[in-house]
């Protein structure tokens, strides 16, 4: 009822604009196309940090690493994104051009929390100033520093938070209270594929495919990815 | 009623804009987005400045020290935001620069009363040009220069005054009567700390829960972060 | 009627437009919120300059000197605002860093006046060119240069006048009949203090309360700032 | 009747903006404030060249010189101004800077049209860009250079004109009318001040009050600003 | 009607917008000004080429020289605008620094048709960019480059064209029927004035006044300006 | 139907806007005002190429080689125009630098495709920004280059192809069915300047008059500009 | 339904505006002038890449290799568009250059991948920034790197993709339905053209036209282009 008046009095035409009940409509309906985009999840383990991300659709014209949504950051640093596309990969390759600048910088790898900070400041400017629309795009980011696995989720505002375990996209708030009850802190990395891919069975129910799984795994200090039946086997 | 015929007649529609009666709209729906955030409370006391503030919920998923809104600024000054985070994650690192920046060209620590002229400058910008939103935050900084204690508190407007204590964010009129009956200027950090936990109390009633406070007390020189139980303890 | 015609046309919905009788309505908007603010008064004297001011309301959280109008510029020039707090910060920092400028560079105090003009220059520039609003404050200046006092006035527009004795803020009309009727070119500090503080006491009746009152007071080359009883007994 | 249609189709909101019948209205609403402004005369005599400005109150609490419209450009150029007394001061303080500028650069005085030339540009260029309102401002300069006295009048939309006499601000083309019969070329100053005196006279009626008057009188290399009855003694 | 509806529509509001049919409508606004404007001639003879201007009104108060409309550019250009005299003043002033920049950097005239070039570039600009109207004044420019008299007019789109003998302002295509029937290109500058008197004569009638008229006259290699009866004594 | 709709909702009021079936109106718009222009043919032939303008009128005022709409660009490329007159203008110009930038870099003549490229290109970055209209003129260069002779044709949007033969402005459709017709690849410039004549005198019927036709010839390393009986004698 | 209600509240009216679903109208309307625009199919091969492209139509009167909408980027990368054609030209310009100036700073071949990442970026900024319009261009690029081949398409957004197989223009989906039907790993790029034509065959019936097609074919190191019954006979 009173969005439909703050519609028709055109509080929602601009970033710029606080709504009557302070409000920033524009952003909220950016979060809806990162509602709508698939499902991925991130997990922070005893031995590492894992990112499973769900493919909605298996096209076989498209060569499957092209769709794979996981990217690299850096050698220690990986991302996932839901929302559209196009924007998450300008944020990613802005990403990864910051992480290359600090190792000709200081010769030594960039924190994870520092790309994420970098890269949520970006989108939260996007949020404030006019000329641009908001960043339609919510990311996930799994670092190891110094041995230290870590996860972070920023949303559309340019907010971001650590996580133990988080998700966006599709169903993020159905998938969220699962891993509230399923996480645990001394979890392997073998440990938690497993109890992911069972989340998204149970959410998924009939339409869950092993093969339109991505995962992207960082442990021993390297980044694998694997896909369909090899995480099933991992 | 007024209020209503400002909107019909776009007066709310951008911070570059007066009503009739002389408000700026805009920065008065940005004021409403502050008072949806959760409760901080700042005193500055005999032997210190303390800060505590109220997580509203608390999602296991999510690694605590990031939950916590009570942010280092430098050494001796810690800061607290209620709002839109986003906005004030730019505006902490706006701040932490700015006290590097000083370290840096005067080898010594910068006054908190220069920070937060330099942060309400910003803010006040922000309300009076075109091409952006003015930032949806409310601040307490607090800060110890040359062994004295002070508080500080910025609204959206970029006006900034001086407290001897004060609260921001949900409730911030009601807890300050309370403050304006209970706070002496002798009260010790120990002190302060439970006077504030007996307010929160009285205010949230039920929905008290010590779990969800984070406090920042700075005295002796430094910086300690406290939250839930470890607070009572103190 | 006319002015309600205006509204309905939009011609007061910007600063850059002229409505068809040669009113720029945005200017008069603000100038309402000028009105709105407490009352301040300066008196030039035979042997100096002072300036009163009315705090609304005492909040016994707020540190004294942070609430405290009345504010210097530099050794020899103090400042008096009504309107929005966070623009005449603003402004007064601005001339603050003028009157410095000006003492590294030719190694002498600025002139009041040539402060003045600063000031009032920046002001006109906010309500000829759009991206902003103008600035909503009126100023009184007090100064004394090479032992000479004088008095200023800058209203919303950025037109500014010397004056005997005037007014800004809430009721500054009836005020400035009082300081016509009442005024002395051949005053003492002490003399003005006391006409000031008997206006005051005619214009506020019940509601005046000594305590809500802050005086600058330039003379034998120094600032004076006192409050409340203080100034009574001066 | 086709003033209301243009207001209704909206010809009249931008100074970017012709309307059907190519007239530029924004111009032509600041051409009102300007004719609300007080009268003021300029005559061209054959000893010299003065400028009789009407102040339309009198109001003791303001310094005389403050209030008095006639300004020093050079010491061989005045100049009195009729609209917005903000944009006025902006420009007149523009004018002093390039007569300035001149004197460092050539080490001889600038010419008068020169300067009348440079106003008149820049207020042609706030009448054709967008993004700014144009100077609300008419102004009547007055100069004598190497003996010649000259006296010259710009209007709102940056024209400008080289006149033996002149008026500008209310009743201007009354008072025009009344110098074009009593205008003689061979005037000396002391008797175009009479006349000058004379036709405010016979304009204001009862209004008329010698006390509200400056006057600005060039001859034998000098400036010579008068006000009330010393116009009448001269 | 189909004026009307593109006014309706708003496709007259903006120099960057085409209505419906490929028409540009604010320059067609901007050219009536033009039409209101005062009428000038201008030929081009075997011996030189003039420009002869009607000023509307003869002002006792307004000095000759002034209200003359024929400007010179250089030694051997000289020019006549109708329409808005504060914009032809910036293109006269910019074509004057045009010519004497080129003078300066070769040593040497620059030609004619060069300068009108550059000022019509930039009256196209001034139709196609935002932020700005076009200017609204049509120009004659006549020149004599190498002892070769040429003449040339600028309309408000910034297109020109090399002329024989042209006219610009009211009754501009009345007079250019007259010119074809009378233009013969053997006729001498006092051959010319006279068939130009004489067209408007007849065009005026009863309002014609040679008291009214300027001329401007281009052969042996200078400039002759003279008016009223002095035209018809040539 | 559907244009009517577009028109009511808005889409065609701004070169930034797609309306909800891909088209940009405004340039649709542009187009016609193209359409409205003379017609103008170019064929490319065995020993050269040839371009035949129509002059709508003649007008014996206007000195003949200006009102030529066939320019050169530079010694083996020339261009005509169909649209708007001063924004033609103002692209042959930047061609004309461009030839000129080539030959003094490289010191050999710049290709005809190149500056074809250049001026497309600047077409079409005025469809795509805001803040501009597009320039409403198409054109048609012909170039020998190193002894080939091309042909190419710009429309408003900034497309261009290189054509055999092709015409712009009024008729082009009806004229470049005729051209199919009858256009064969080994014509002389004698055959091809008889071939278009006689199109011309087909669509023109009685409104044929050679007198207002001009052509241009490159052929031989150079080229002829001839007009009216001319070209059926060439 | 939703779409109506969408454009009259006016959200379909600039990129930077997110619809209440999240959609961004502007965007998609940019899709539509791509899905009008000729097919074109590209496929991997064993030996090679192939892009086969339909023109709509054929006009004797363009220079065929002008129509060809195939285009070379470098020695190894060949590129095919479909929508708006002049915007397709500046992208592929832009493509060129950056191809080319990747030779001269590394003096080895650019990767196919990069250069479309490159050209997406700059499509992305096109629907994220105001000011502009999206570029209404799909692209499809064929490369070969160190003897790979490799096939990626762009869409309006800036998104993109490797593929196998794709198509863009009109009825991209049917023929990809019937590339995963046909489409083998194994192909030659001669069995490639034959399935391609097929398809082609299949899907135009009766308007199919073999003279029509234009196909670049990438093997052995060089870029082959054939049009019409070269394509049948390779």
């Amino acid at each position: 009822m009173e969005d439909i008046q703050h519609q028709q009095m055109g509080y929602d035409r601009a970033t710029t604009m606080f709504a009557p009940d302070g409000r920033i409509l524009q952003v909220e309906y950016a979060e809806k196309i990162v509602r709508f985009g698939s499902s991925s999840i991130g997990v922070v383990c005893k031995n590492g940090v894992i990112i499973i991300s769900n493919r909605r659709q298996k096209d076989k014209l498209i060569v499957e690493e092209s769709a794979n949504k996981i990217n690299e950051i850096d050698e220690h640093i990986i991302v996932v994104s839901s929302g559209i596309m196009s924007d998450a990969k300008v944020l990613i390759e802005k990403a990864r051009v910051l992480a290359q600048q600090h190792r000709v910088t200081y010769d030594s790898p960039v924190s994870t929390e520092s790309i994420v900070q970098d890269i949520a400041d970006i989108k939260q400017q996007f949020t404030q100033y006019s000329g641009a629309r908001p960043f339609g795009v919510s990311m996930i980011f799994a670092g190891v520093d110094n041995n230290k696995p870590s996860l972070f989720a920023t949303d559309v505002t340019g907010n971001y938070l650590k996580y133990r375990a988080t998700s966006i996209g599709e169903n993020d708030d159905k998938i969220k209270e699962k891993l509230k009850e399923k996480y645990r802190t001394d979890m392997t990395t073998k440990e938690a594929l497993k109890m992911t891919m069972g989340i998204f069975k149970e959410i998924q129910g009939e339409e869950y495919n092993i093969d339109r799984f991505d995962a992207g795994i960082l442990e021993k200090g390297k980044i694998v990815k694997i896909s369909g039946k090899e995480i099933e086997k991992y």
